[in-house]
């Protein structure tokens, strides 16, 4: 039996840090087994909010990073398809024949849209962001993928591709499969316990960061802050240090022991932190010696990239046709098209007869 | 020197009227000889408001028989090239990158487009129409059109196209001319006298009408509804059939005596109309024997369709690339695929190493 089709895709901003591990890669590198994967790099989403050149011209060191990214955490490429979205063409008939099918009101009442613009310091909308999720529903479609990881926040965007998939097969005929969200909930605080982990807001830990300078992370992280003396009795819940000891120390009796000190004011700020750097290089280091392994085969991962894209191309192409030929389109210019050719042939004809 | 480049389209929506020989299509004939004309199917403007299968398998049908009209007008397809819009790719391409260039407010502050929404019996604005006019850029900027004859109600878009185009041109490098509108604000009342031509109003002369079609056409013209007799002073003025003798009757000395009469009380409406058919056959003559002459080469029109597409396509083409290689897309791609080359014809070389 054919295994189900998946799909995610990452923006070209910049290098991936834990909180992309903990809330996406580790389940991508989890789900690789179960499910025929496709993962994309979203250049095109990103220029929905950054279409400047500079933001186009760092496309491709950033993509690289990304898959470098990817295939350091574990993604097998022989497992997963890794493609550059501006590189199909068929990615943008879809989006156009998509675009008919849904309404202005209904892409305004989505929230995420707004978070956005705001986001990317915009004070009108673009016609394009707007139009991001119709976009995304034809990066679901155009492999068509039955399972879709999504945060929280991306999953009323899969439920407009529902929407597109169910009424594009209503009218025309059955094309695409109504694809199922998988959201993930999971998400890490950054380094000074504020908010997510993000790399614009300097809380973040790069995956492609070395020990030393993880251990220069978590030295400067926050912990609690009525602490000032280390035999004072600390507060374990909340206090980000504990948090990423509990999702990367796998020694569960050390964590427990230094949360008990900490708790009763008997362990230093200093212990705590040498443990987690400690920890997190550890779960680091397989990481480190896959990315050392593909950086040292130079051309390696745009190959990766260029493989992928063209088997995505054949798939996008294929599915483009059924597209195309359910909704009529192919029909209206094959009948011209025939009709040209007889015409061609019948002058042909007429020149040869004497 | 080479001649400057016109655009203009029509929706496939059916065939043409005398209304849209006066408001376009006589102009178009003109300018061909001044112009590298083209003239596109708009098929995929259809679907902004009518993506019905029932209407996608019109297409073709109504493609043929606009094509057939144009040729009937005059349209020399040795100066125009004529192509259908769905069967380019690259409009697909270039409307998804000039959505990033335009706000949703500025699209929402055109008229035209809430007027296309209510004649379409919509109650929400689709997402694509709102995009039609981004669409329409693309239109024009494919082939790097440097006028765009238009009606007074789309006079607007061209000004969209216009930003758009310095836009890019400003942000990624000189690509596309700034076009320049050509404003026809001709127009013909339909035989009703009530508004412009219209074939939903059932008040159109089609350009295919044969010539009994046209005398029974006229015959059932509105007049001066005060003049219930012949004897009675009739108003020339604001009166149909006397807007289509000063349109159509090249005998102004027929005209003006027919005029004077009517004035006067002196003549028939059956008089009048009847001059005016034998007006409006003769200048329909020289069309209907080119549309025979077409007609009777079967595939011909389609031939017309098939070859300007390609031509169109080999224009859109490299359109695309000279947009892409501006923005830097192209670089992008291409940095990745030469060292994916690069690393595969390393691969060659270790294997060939004994």
């Amino acid at each position: 039996m054919e295994k189900k089709r998946l799909l995610t895709g990452d923006r070209p901003t910049g290098k991936l840090h834990l909180g992309h591990y903990v809330g996406s890669i580790q389940n991508r590198v989890k789900l690789q087994e179960q499910y025929d994967s496709y993962i994309f790099v979203a250049d095109l989403h990103m220029l929905t909010t950054k279409p400047s050149k500079e933001a186009i011209d760092q496309i491709s060191e950033n993509a690289r990073n990304i898959v470098l990214d990817y295939l350091a955490c574990g993604i097998d490429p022989r497992k997963v398809t890794i493609y550059m979205q501006s590189a199909l063409p068929e990615i943008y008939e879809l989006n156009l024949l998509f675009e008919m099918m849904v309404t202005v009101p209904r892409l305004e009442r989505l929230p995420s849209l707004k978070d956005m613009a705001r986001d990317a310091h915009l004070n009108e909308m673009p016609f394009g962001l707007l139009g991001y999720p119709v976009l995304q529903s034809a990066d679901i479609l155009l492999p068509r993928a039955h399972v879709v990881p999504v945060g929280k926040d991306n999953e009323a965007h899969v439920e407009l591709t529902r929407e597109i998939a169910r009424r594009f097969n209503h009218h025309y005929g059955e094309v695409f499969p109504v694809p199922d969200p998988i959201v993930g909930t999971a998400t890490l605080v950054g380094t000074d316990g504020q908010g997510k982990m993000s790399k614009s807001l300097n809380n973040a830990i790069l995956l492609s960061d070395d020990a030393k300078t993880v251990e220069k992370r978590v030295k400067g992280m926050f912990t609690d802050p009525n602490r000032v003396r280390a035999d004072i009795p600390g507060k374990v819940e909340g206090n980000p240090v504990f948090m990423y000891h509990d999702i990367f120390n796998p020694d569960t009796a050390e964590v427990d022991d230094l949360k008990e000190r900490y708790r009763k004011g008997t362990v230093g700020d200093v212990e705590v932190k040498e443990k987690l750097a400690k920890a997190l290089n550890a779960f680091m280091e397989p990481m480190r010696e896959r990315r050392e392994k593909y950086e040292s085969m130079t051309g390696y991962v745009d190959e990766v990239i260029y493989n992928g894209t063209m088997k995505m191309r054949e798939i996008g192409r294929q599915t483009i046709l059924d597209t195309r030929k359910a909704m009529g389109l192919t029909g209206a210019w094959n009948r011209i098209s025939r009709k040209a050719e007889k015409y061609r042939k019948n002058q042909e004809k007429q020149k040869d007869t004497p």
